[in-house]
């Protein structure tokens, strides 16, 4: 089994920790690769970050569809790309969100999930919703922490940790989701210093889809995840359309 | 890691099946236990045998954190007795309904759900509901096979292949879930010969527990899902009261 | 008219209570018995309580229907065992969670459930969702009493009211329901002390029922919840199957 | 106990056949009235007629207010002027439409909506989503034909008989509701032909009400349904106002 | 194109600020026709208001339809009569309520509503789900000022601007809807204050009605909205009926 | 009043169509813009394509802030990069299935969409529930032409008209959508032919991005669509990022 797990922005570092952190749970027969893609920003905290995000990592996909991946994660919390991967992808797709969301709700009745920055909060609801997890989803809340200070910025934990404690209380959840794909490393303190399950996106992910891989299966083609037809693409984009057709 | 796999009816033959699914899709380091309860129906075809069935399943599970089970798998496809195992198990618990509604909503926009019984149909449309998929569930309908047939009925392959590609068509789905635990044998055939994901709960929720385990998450029990107090039971039921208490 | 309101749990007193108040709304014409079942938990603060009350409950149903009775009566605010009892009886089944979240639609456009216990209160939203009443349901919040403490504890009454009148102001709710069957006796006094109406399920259930029985109205019995299928059951629970069919 | 049954067109044989379903399931206690309203449209066919049956409505309200009603059914289908009678009545309201779904969603999981009219579906549909039950009721269709026919036309009980046949088939529902006021005659062929349970809501509306009275329950009045401020009205409609202030 | 603004209550001065700021918003080639109707209350503050003003409503666009006016705005922020409005009118119809929803959705992802009376809210948040506007809607919240002091009363402008200041903040909202059609005056003072965007109702309506007339949009009339068919009307209202017929 | 119209494949007779509606509708005091963007795809009928043509969008956009463009259309039924246009744009921004959506839901309780492919089915579910259009939005279905093919293929218009026939009678709706930016002449013969109203979004987005733009309204930008904060892009995308920074 070959998972790829794309990290969607340009910024090494944290490719390296979301490859760690994905190493850790996969199983002995997985081989697993990280990449940052080959265009893009340096963070995605905006849509238009996220937006711009998507031609980086389609272009990681084909690439993967080349080696012979049998399945991928979208490493970043807005699942940016996610339809638009699945049309390419042989194997399953999974967003860090989604995989969170749905791990959090085999856990309890009711999650919250906290993020980094304040804007993000609305595009969370917006996955919670499509996902079905508008009911299980009692919070989403703001750290309002830069995703590339997390690492260095010495208070980011405390804060954290005390943003979940208040999550819990108002919103009576059972479970935290952490709603960034650099915030992986966090998971142990706050479980310890509050007592509750918390999950990580990147790992759910990443052991959902060597699950769905593990059972033999692929995306649905049938219908409207089919491979894209064919399309001229001109522009900066032209490398996109039929000079380098999908797979 | 130490799954326990739970067959709420009592059909030992059916307890096999169901261990030679999950048998198959475990990883190296996990040990899996499949057991029939000591109680209940010898098969669920209404919500009397549902209900029915959650005695014996709890008194399993008992047994099962006796043993240090790390997590536990509910094999029949109506989730019985959930939201009261999650209270007594410190691992993760799945129900194959909705690890494999989960597992479906992975694979595109929409699935078809195909169950033995008709009258199985609106059980199915409340789990739907209840774990937010109905929206990504597109159509449930039954093939009218008896559970205890599925396994000896020569003419139960077709008449289900066709009741799959009726609905793929009907409900314009990506993906079909079989809706019961004893149809795991059928997955090969209608992939193949209708060319889209079929999912299997049994598979799906043991992968899905093995991976909550690997993660390290537990139920959450800070709140609604804590331990059980302690209660006076009398009559039948007399020993899952204080002479033995939940762990 | 033949009304049969089953106390699941098994502590009398609380049974006599429930017994008080269905008679206290019945119409001349309409015979009442209220009875505690052979088996199961002394109070029902769990899921696991919940699960493992339905048994008895169901027993009471097969031998209602042998005596002739025309519609029961759930009296436990978790409703448990509702659609298993549906296929048993003849006539109308109602739960008192559902009869007084309908009763209070009818009385203004949100109400405010207080429940005993807050570990009740998730379950409680899932009824709600169950019967449409997500909406009209404003607001779900515990007075943290026992059930059994109910009756004894001499400050109950004031931090329910404290409780209620909070609940009025944050949830602009018009009407109060009362989480639980043995809150029937402070229907009055809230009532009083707040100025708003006090729903109390047992009364609702026990005239809803009577209602639905006086327009000959029975349970749909064409599908879904059509008489269980002959099923062996063995261990414990032996007598509820084949030795013992429903009726 | 007195409650006013309002039938808010002005055709008096319509309202003779809403007294005779009212009277048949009221209680030894109960007093019943049936009233014509002193102006409106002949029949209720629109969204037109229905916003003009409204002030004719009120009229009774204010009346029954000051002879002691202690609850009201509005005997129409579409529920007319529901909110703005709860403002002026202390006790109960209740809508035959409300009432029938409510009835219904006690005898089953799903239940189909018979209209006369096709133009009542939509309006039907809102209701139903309005009352929560978007869910429990699976279908709505039409009979065409008119209100005031289905007293006069000699296949109006066949063609009905036959579009509830076909609705419980396409819809799986466990129920049938008659979505008019004037079709209470239908109940019992319809249920000897069909075999299911037939809601009418004329008789569900009234022994609601009598139920809501017996427990004491009024409509919640501190906040949105307190009694109207006064206003000046003007013109034809000049009676409403301060000149005949509302109780 | 000729629009004209109907002011279902029967105070002038309000007609008035409502011209001015309809008059404001519309094209070189738009005609706008704003008038008091002939019956009805003097302000809209209570559900009895909102349905007594629908008859002298429905009687403006009676007569708009003998003029030809090509398209309607009800502008008062419960929407009174619009289903009723449709069925009269050839040309489009929009209520406030609705066309200052639709803007604001537009304009980001939550808006919050500021009425006027406290017992507006929940009729506010009832249009909020029959428009779809639910989720886009994040809170309604009222500044407790009359309909008619809003024009006299020296400190309605900050009491309005504290609240809209709360409501964003407690929200999260992107933009502010302004609750009642007496408020336009409102909108410069609010944006300047707290640079957010403000809707005012009237504004939105005329603009988006005389939207619709340019593309010669019309109401759809195949189905439910088709005229309603001849009636016999008695009483006050007779002159709705057959002497005085729908176009 | 400058609106830009920016169609988001890069087809210029497409452009060309999308112009010549655009601009039959706007009021004399606008000037209207329509561009084709500088990179992307010739025809937008996959997600992959729909995500490749926000590029292009979005620096289209930068331009237009650039040039004091006061409002803007996103000419394409998949409104691509709607979130990530609003964080750049100053004034309102409209997708044409946003803006037709509205509109339709102003004209009729129910509308039906025809989109060109099949597989952009599923897309347009997800933009009608993010927009709160479920409810009104009762069928969509594709007439399985190509978005290229519109304007060539002599039998589109019968086989569109046939499928708009279908749609009206299976879904009962009161008014055609037409969904996609390439079908604006086909709104005049579709309705002469059926006699419901036809929307066009092109035409929609138009004049409600107007109506905004005249009431002056702008995007929200105090939360969620604040301008994008600085990033470093990368690799083709460079130019999107510090070189040149969003205004």
């Amino acid at each position: 089994v070959l998972i790829k797990v794309i990290n969607p922005n340009t910024t090494e570092s944290m490719t390296a920790t979301i490859e760690t952190w994905a190493r850790a749970v996969i199983g002995p027969g997985t081989r697993l690769e990280a990449v940052t893609p080959p265009m893009g920003p340096s963070a995605i905290e905006s849509h238009y970050d996220e937006a711009l995000s998507v031609p980086g990592l389609l272009a990681e996909i084909i690439d993967g569809e080349a080696d012979g991946v049998d399945g991928y994660v979208i490493a970043c919390f807005g699942d940016p790309g996610l339809d638009a991967a699945r049309e390419l992808a042989r194997g399953p797709v999974a967003g860090i969100a989604q995989a969170a969301m749905h791990a959090a709700s085999f856990l309890g009745r009711g999650f919250s999930i906290i993020t980094t920055g304040s804007r993000a909060v609305g595009h969370a609801w917006d996955l919670a919703d499509r996902y079905g997890m508008r009911r299980a989803c009692r919070g989403i809340s703001a750290c309002d922490i830069g995703v590339l200070e997390l690492e260095s910025s010495p208070d980011a934990l405390p804060r954290i940790v005390d943003e979940c404690r208040q999550a819990l209380r108002r919103d009576r959840s059972d479970v935290i989701v952490l709603g960034c794909a650099g915030m992986a490393d966090l998971v142990a303190p706050i479980r310890e210093q509050l007592g509750v399950p918390v999950v990580d996106g990147v790992s759910a992910a990443t052991v959902f889809v060597q699950s769905l891989v593990t059972m033999g299966l692929v995306t649905g083609a049938a219908g409207e995840f089919a491979r894209p037809v064919e399309q001229v693409y001109t522009g900066l984009l032209q490398e996109f359309g039929t000079e380098r057709p999908p797979p």
